[in-house]
């Protein structure tokens, strides 16, 4: 009998309540087609899977569920289930937003599969939210990048449902990014933009004001007219506590089967309604939206279907509350009709803490290799398509759609951040290895054909001869180190996929000191703009001629006070003493700013309550430790270069170099192993200190490509408590940083996603490495401890990169920034064989571009895109440079002649599309939006270009404008 | 760049493995076609869940998912998924037992899901194996009980789809008996029994010969025309390591895209070749059998047939073995076709182990109240349908069906036998509680009809007036303990369910001494066979004229040696200084047998490698601790009954009654709270200790049905390895055991399940009542401690019960037990009202039965069912009750005149059906199978009743027969 707490008599009591297996088939059927109810609380329900493109596992194995000790997830199953689920009932609905497991999906489902999903798509049961390949990263991602992904994914869905995406959902990243706000939200086409992640002070004060929606104004050139309405969540993407559906989840069901026992409804409807009410309360307009899902959520999906219908239906039932199936998109129509006045948001939402002493900036550094690996093969892909386009696509099926892929998959938020597993990020750097490889075979081709005499027509030496050494930055080149020419010479084919014509000083590896380059003034070499110029580098005939470029005098230390070094007009001392920069000065514009540079690093905290790690930079003080303060080094010198070669320590490694014909110093670093024996985890700065009065002011790019201003522990939004002086202030960093004071600027560019910041007044520090035995327990459940192994031998990761150093008049930094910016992300690509010269010479042109050879895109107007697609069309992208006001000359209208530009082919057909190209320009629509504050005047509008006439064929850029093209030709 | 093992040269060597995303759709089919492949290893995959009617969750827990805290598991989920997954790929199948379940899902479907899974169900896609309600118990269920739940499942399957299970399916159950495999299997139509669990030293033993796969002859008196294919899993019902494929599992699932990175099929085909391999080397022929599921497993059925239609294509594309689909159905065809010999079995497979040290001779007897109440109403079951029926049912849907289908969960393997958590059994006993509740107002009413002068009519005294009083065995109730009778008298309507005129003494409790008793001799009534007696009490008018009956000589307890009682021929004597049993002997047989009965406890084994619990028994010394030495006791005579009240100890209290006319004790004990201050854990026995010389052996009943000798301390089919002297003799009671020497029996009925030994030579002993602290790992996660909680003051809990003892010459004891056991099991039902005797007398005649009054059953028949079905068709079972050779006189063929015994009604037709009245007899088919050993000659048939002839009715049934029919009136 046991522990029966009530008598028999209360069981048979509850007789009334049950009709056991009457046998009568009673309708299971629930009412779950509420619309929007006006004048009632509407609680959009948002069934959504949050499926992380890679992160504990590799994508693949996230796709089909593999590796499961590690995590059970499987998209595949969800996929499946909730294509299963959205069929038993017309009113469920579900959003997915990651097309890279979309498209693995799609591609195994039969036709009558296909057919089912295609009518889920039409009937709006499954809408396509954000729609890139991935759930991008926003602040380690270039804007390049994030438009190739986000069009990845937009075409995809184009061509197999012909929809497009409504609403932006970047629901995990750390952190929102103004380029994402305005250039991927509103000039993509969305509506509205939803997340879940801002800081937890922002947070708390936008419940209090209820500003957790806004309308969000990113860019300050377009201000108004590149807004969207922005979501932050009020918790998290996951639903109120409590009604978590999982298969394994510990939630009690619904149940409202009278035929069993345990009838319980009525506390889950007031647990919903309170949950509802408590959202209602801190957020604007009767509409709220719950996030139902969470990370790879819908393994089986009918669990969550079933307890949602019945919650619809009985919260419906009840009344108070309006329960609802709906989508991000469906939740800014209501919100966008309830007439309600929004607050403004500009600039971004970085730096991203989820709670005290928790800075989500070290993930802006986490991984530079990686980092680097991706920035390099994205301006390579950049270059492939071009050169694929430009020399005649061979095949339907491009050849560097594989290295396009692997590209789109490494922006996800949990791959360029540095914060997925090591076997994970493996698995991206194959994946990008084999698209490197195969986009190497194109370019190869595609480059013997552009510069073939006889296009098409099989030569003597076959494209495939051509290399490309990618890993050049460790002067590892095979064809250039070779000896053994038999007779022939090197030939080096340059391409410049700048749409401007280029000078730049180029360094390969050799084996030899005697050799002669041809058709070459020193080793710099001139490219026309989307062009070639071929040099031939031979084995001397007399003894000591050859190495002209190449050459260099070693010069011998002298022990006076500075050295001063500089072959053109920037010139940079160095204290022989110490062997540290002291100064910089420009002999053309008199700008002369005294800088010092050392490297230094913050120890990482291993606290229990919040270690650094692959996510979190939390230093275990404030002041950084300085590696070294006198440095060994030697200087290096020749007509086009001077080079100082300075050894910090046994781990670092730094050379800067000056040219002849560059107004910046290129400073090549080589940090690692960062010695972790006495146990402390270490984040590697360099830092440079000037004597600049920049009143806690500095500025870093958005995504590479808007600059904002920063001000050290300042929050334009919500007084800020500062609890991390140092990690609280850390942005990241795309194209670069700088800072300014009443004459001079200072600009540093990078090479990479790098996070960076200004700490004291003229300072300027970037974080290049970091190595750390703890882990910042937020799930990655590694320490960020990279490291190299070779035959089982295991040390930490050694890193090489570059940043750029200039300085200017106040005003003047921007063209420097913004012309080298697009240098170091497309730089010149050069391909190697070994062929006689006179051979060559009979079947190529030695220099060439298809574009009028006279001329040139506009300084202020980058060609960003050149691709042709799979239905023969061509997607031309071309962005202006600068933002409102930002130069004087070049913040003005560009004008691209199109005809000039493609001077070798004619231009059928030309039609103007949104950024990701998948819809006509003309037919997008804008929601207006009530903003508080906003005077009824309308504020002038940004200068923009014109329709373009498709006689003329002339594009007018407006300051930062990016103009999207679908050509014929 | 990390731990990168591999230069990326490796890396891009795979590419010619990879093909990413070449956007050609691939076709994802797998060909999961095969059948059985002459010649090959044959695989047949089962695809099974596990669902138990109840164990850790209610029944309704698990079928909805709440109470997820304790498991996850949902039913609904199962049935759902599957039904999904199944018409996905017509090759795919799935099994399932649990009709309880089923039933659930099916009532909530709507008419289209209901047509699909008829589909299912006609294509073999959807087998129903077992298909009883649950998956019943083997070791604590009565065959009637068996057979009701059988039937309740068996009936909805036919109603619904037409379908006749094939197949037993009793993989869970903890040791199997003989009744399982002849009745519930042979008779039952199925041509094969599976399960998993038998004594691990049997199943190594069976490995090592082949074995584990037999045909059992569970019937002496059948013999091979009751046998049945069965087979013992080689390990357990889950599938090989490795391949287990629930949506949380570890597995390593197969990636058999070339378009994704980690190709991996090799392995798994190897590991299943491996797999399949080591279990043809211990299973005859070339089929075995996977089983593809586990408890509460298909949560999400797709992740299994994913993964299981990939084994098939990747597996027969290797060609070494061949996997299919299959169900035991169809692998009992394969192995049928084979043309084998297979090994005999008889006898059954109790006590199972485990493991050493871990004999599940436990639950025999845990939660011996919910027992005995399961027992009650099982009983209490069979006598409403009989009053339903012959009282005219009134409704299309039965008011009984409630308690048919509590009784039927309360039958699962993990209800009855004690071994659910207590808030699962509190469950099943609610679910009981208002079943009989139901069927008490059905019984009111049917026997008021029955009894009415005019049937149909309303009386003064309507029906619901009546009372039953189910605590009359704690002497409760109220109707009869009223005073108050306001002039009128205690009316007392005595129905007796069996088939034989019968006479008893029954006990009421009342409140006054002054009661006449009318047309009664004592408090000794007599009933005719399915019909019913009325008694009057009434206030005495003169002074102590009453209570004849009742009156009982309290007798002063003499201090000489001996006390002897017994108003009729059964007299025992006890020891008037301890108080005890001496001796007991028959005055009519002569049969004089010095026996000993003491209360005494065996430790619970709290050790960590094996401790008692639920279900498993285990003392901590092979001797039971004794009670008391002697007992207070007093000894109360009357004319009809002579009881002896034993005051054992503060916890056990006993009652021995005799009665004038019938041979036996009928000993009430009261056991409880079970003190365990002491930290020890007690498994309560009664020991009685004759001088028999019994030479090891005794005899236990099989479900209540046939009789099988024991032998302590060894086992036919092996031998064994006792490490368990005590635990692992105990073998389950249904009706009772005995032992005999070459005079005499001695035998002891239980009334309800109990777990009973021989553990020394002349000794019997049943465990009673069991109280420990500890738990033995098997699941439960509760230590069977069951309480008794009044406002939150708990004890432990009290248990009353009776058993009955009886000594016959040898040969004699069988129509005793036989005949006691069925009224012990069908007691008169007692059904009481108020109403002044000539008014009742009036309305409803005092006496009566619906046979022919001088027609009663033969001794050696038993009616076991007679219920109307909702079709109207009447369901009538017939039950000899002796074993071939068991009684001189009674095994040998009955007669049953259906005209006599229904003669107030007219059967219009009969249609002799199988057990559970699923298809007609004449229908059913008999695999042949060929047995080692057998000579080729035919053992002579069993005596069997031939076919009823429609006009004469007669039914003949032979000994151990059963006999179905579905009659019209």
């Amino acid at each position: 009998m046991g522990k029966r707490t009530k008598p028999v008599s209360e069981y048979l009591n509850a007789l009334s309540l049950f009709c056991l297996y009457c046998r009568v088939v009673i309708s299971a059927k629930h009412n779950t087609g509420a619309g929007v109810v006006p004048g009632k609380i509407n609680v959009h329900l948002v069934p959504h899977s949050h499926d992380d493109v890679g992160w504990l596992k590799t994508v693949d194995q996230y796709y089909v569920g593999s590796n499961r000790t590690i995590q059970v997830a499987c998209v595949e199953n969800v996929l499946d289930s909730v294509v299963m689920s959205l069929q038993k009932d017309p009113n469920r609905k579900f959003v997915f937003a990651e097309m890279a497991f979309f498209n693995r999906w799609w591609v195994e489902q039969n036709q009558e599969t296909q057919a089912i999903v295609r009518k889920l798509v039409d009937a709006g049961q499954l809408e396509f939210i954000n729609g890139g390949w991935c759930m991008h990263d926003e602040a380690t991602t270039h804007y390049i990048d994030m438009i190739d992904q986000t069009t990845f994914g937009h075409l995809f869905i184009k061509k197999h449902f012909n929809k497009v995406p409504r609403a932006g959902w970047q629901i995990d990243p750390f952190g929102h990014s103004a380029v994402q706000a305005y250039l991927l939200g509103a000039e993509l086409g969305f509506e509205s933009l939803h997340f879940a992640r801002i800081d937890y002070q922002d947070r708390d004060k936008r419940k209090v004001d209820k500003s957790l929606e806004v309308v969000w104004r990113g860019s300050k050139t377009f201000e108004s007219s590149a807004q969207i309405f922005a979501n932050a969540f009020p918790v998290h993407y996951s639903p109120p506590a409590g009604f978590h559906f999982e298969i394994d989840d510990t939630y009690d069901p619904i149940q409202d089967d009278p035929h069993l026992f345990d009838y319980y409804v009525k506390d889950r409807v007031e647990d919903f309604i309170a949950a509802a009410v408590a959202q209602a309360n801190v957020t604007r307009t009767n509409h709220v939206m719950w996030t139902m899902g969470d990370d790879f959520q819908y393994q089986y999906a009918e669990t969550w279907f079933k307890q949602m219908d019945k919650l619809i239906h009985h919260v419906n039932k009840d009344g108070r509350v309006n329960a609802l199936y709906s989508t991000p998109s469906l939740y800014t129509d209501a919100k966008n009709a309830a007439n309600q006045s929004w607050p403004l948001k500009t600039d971004d939402y970085f730096p991203y803490a989820d709670r005290v002493n928790a800075y989500w900036t070290g993930y802006f550094s986490s991984r530079p290799a990686f980092k680097r690996y991706v920035r390099m093969l994205s301006g390579y892909y950049l270059t492939a398509r071009q050169l694929e386009f430009l020399a005649g696509k061979k095949t339907t099926v491009s050849q560097i759609y594989d290295l396009g892929d692997a590209l789109a998959i490494a922006q996800h938020h949990d791959a360029i951040s540095g914060t997925a597993k090591q076997h994970t990020t493996n698995d991206y750097m194959k994946r990008l290895a084999i698209g490197a490889s195969k986009a190497e075979a194109v370019i190869s081709s595609s480059l013997a054909n552009l510069a073939s005499k006889n296009p098409g027509v099989h030569h003597s030496t076959p494209a495939s001869v051509f290399s490309q050494c990618q890993l050049l930055n460790i002067s590892y080149c095979p064809p250039t180190s070779d000896n053994n020419l038999q007779g022939k010479s090197l030939v080096l084919v340059v391409y410049n996929p700048l749409g401007w014509n280029r000078s730049d000083i180029i360094r390969i590896p050799v084996n030899d000191a005697n050799l002669v380059v041809e058709d070459s003034f020193g080793n710099k070499v001139s490219v026309p703009p989307l062009g070639w110029t071929t040099y031939f580098i031979s084995r001397a005939l007399g003894k000591g001629k050859g190495r002209n470029g190449f050459v260099s005098s070693h010069s011998i230390i002298q022990k006076n006070k500075t050295i001063e070094l500089g072959p053109g007009n920037l010139k940079m001392s160095f204290s022989s003493k110490s062997g540290k920069l002291e100064r910089m000065y420009n002999s053309r514009t008199g700008v002369d700013i005294p800088i010092q540079q050392s490297y230094l690093w913050y120890g990482s905290s291993d606290e229990s309550d919040q270690a650094s790690g692959a996510y979190i930079f939390r230093p275990n003080g404030s002041s950084p430790s300085i590696v070294s303060r006198s440095v060994s080094y030697k200087v290096v010198q020749g007509p086009l270069v001077h080079e100082v070669h300075q050894n910090i320590s046994s781990w670092i490694y730094q050379v800067t170099r000056l040219y002849i014909d560059k107004e910046h110093a290129e400073v090549e670093y080589t940090i690692g192993p960062i010695p972790t024996d006495d146990e402390v985890g270490k984040e590697v700065i360099t830092q440079m200190t000037s004597n600049m009065v920049t009143n806690k002011e500095f500025y870093t790019d958005s995504n590479g490509r808007d600059f904002l201003k920063r001000v050290r522990g300042y929050r334009e939004d919500w007084p800020l408590e500062v609890n991390q002086p140092v990690a609280g202030n850390y942005y990241p960093l795309n194209l670069g940083i700088y800072i300014k004071d009443k004459k001079s600027e200072f600009s540093v560019l990078v090479d990479r996603a790098t996070g960076g910041a200004s700490i004291r007044d003229g300072e300027v520090e970037l974080m290049l490495h970091r190595r750390m035995l703890t882990e910042d327990g937020r799930g990655v459940g590694e320490s960020l401890d990279e490291q190299v192994c070779i035959d089982d031998k295991c040390q930490g990761l050694t890193v090489r990169g570059n940043y750029y150093m200039g300085i200017h008049k106040l005003g003047d930094g921007s063209r420097w920034r913004r012309s080298t910016g697009q240098e170091v992300y497309s730089p010149l690509l050069l391909a190697f064989t070994h062929e006689n010269i006179g051979n060559w010479k009979s079947s190529y042109l030695s220099k060439g571009t298809l574009m009028d050879p006279n001329y040139s895109l506009p300084p202020n107007v980058a060609l960003i895109t050149l691709e042709e697609l799979d239905d023969g069309s061509v997607l031309l992208r071309l962005a202006h440079l600068y933002e409102q006001g930002e130069d004087a000359h070049y913040s003005s209208l560009a004008k691209v002649k199109l005809k000039r530009m493609f001077a070798s082919k004619k231009i059928k057909e030309l039609k103007e599309v949104s950024l990701s190209a998948n819809q006509e320009k003309s037919n997008m629509k804008k929601k207006t939006w009530k903003v508080e504050g906003d005077k009824g005047q309308q504020p002038p509008p940004p200068l923009k270009g014109g329709p373009v006439n498709s006689f003329h064929l002339l594009v007018e850029l407006g300051p930062m404008e990016i103009r999207t093209f679908l050509l014929k030709f």
